[in-house]
């Protein structure tokens, strides 16, 4: 089965293709989609979209995993990141995919073991899950560990 | 010039579509795009795009205008709404349109002439200038007065 981890952030979305068979973990790729820090929200929105929809034609996943979205940060940031978030489900969905949600914890203990985990502990353990010759980078971690947690648990209803 | 003005709802999302012409505006098309109440957040994302997508090629609006996102409200909707309000982004600037954004204040102003209206003035304000027969449904009202909004002051930055 292969999984498309995603975490849309709202300057930059990681992605993370991991498959699984058995009790064994493929990396297939990852990346980070980073729209210009100055580009106009509809630009970002289509830049976003463009390049998920080409990692999902290049990869094709048969699933979408993300995290929920993260209430604690300030108003404004939380607005734009859910607007990206909006795309970034509709993109996967229009294509046919299920999209399934986990929460930060659910994600960091799928991984690391325990819920509190630092970033840095993330992406150390991607790292050694998937056997990967250096760290990836912070968003395409989590996006990496949202693909794994989401092997593990399997849940059964998409949003 | 053609401007079609949405209200994107965590629920409801309103449109409409208005023709100014010198100072004359005609009243082309409202509705509201009502997903349903227990669908799938990936399902009402395709479904708003959907409707918006045919609504835009039927009526080949030249800009579209939308209400800045309101603070005010629970956390949870606030994330619904912007994620529908992301996909509503991208499905205009998709096509090669404009989307500009104006706050209540200056929508309301627009049409009712002070910023703190009530949405029954909008309705009847709005049912006025562009002499409908009908009282237009709230969200749908809230639409076209965003379209007129756009419509006096034309801002030049779209988002």
């Amino acid at each position: 089965m292969r999984i498309l981890g995603i975490d849309p952030g709202s300057h930059i979305t990681g992605y993370g293709i991991i498959e699984k068979k058995g009790n064994y973990f493929r990396h297939i790729l990852h990346g980070e989609i980073k729209p210009k820090k100055d580009s106009p929200l509809s630009a970002t929105l289509i830049y976003v979209y463009q390049q998920l929809s080409a990692v999902i034609s290049e990869t094709a996943p048969q699933a979408i995993a993300l995290e929920n979205i993260f209430y604690g940060k300030n108003v404004r940031s939380l607005i734009k990141q859910a607007q990206v978030r909006g795309v970034v489900i509709f993109a996967g969905a229009d294509k046919g995919l299920n999209v399934f949600e986990y929460s930060p914890l659910e994600i960091k203990k799928a991984v690391v073991g325990y819920g509190r985990a630092e970033k840095r502990q993330v992406q150390v353990m991607v790292k050694a899950i998937l056997k990967l010759p250096e760290l990836p980078p912070a968003d395409a971690a989590d996006a990496l560990a949202t693909a794994i947690c989401h092997a593990n648990f399997l849940k059964e209803n998409p949003i």
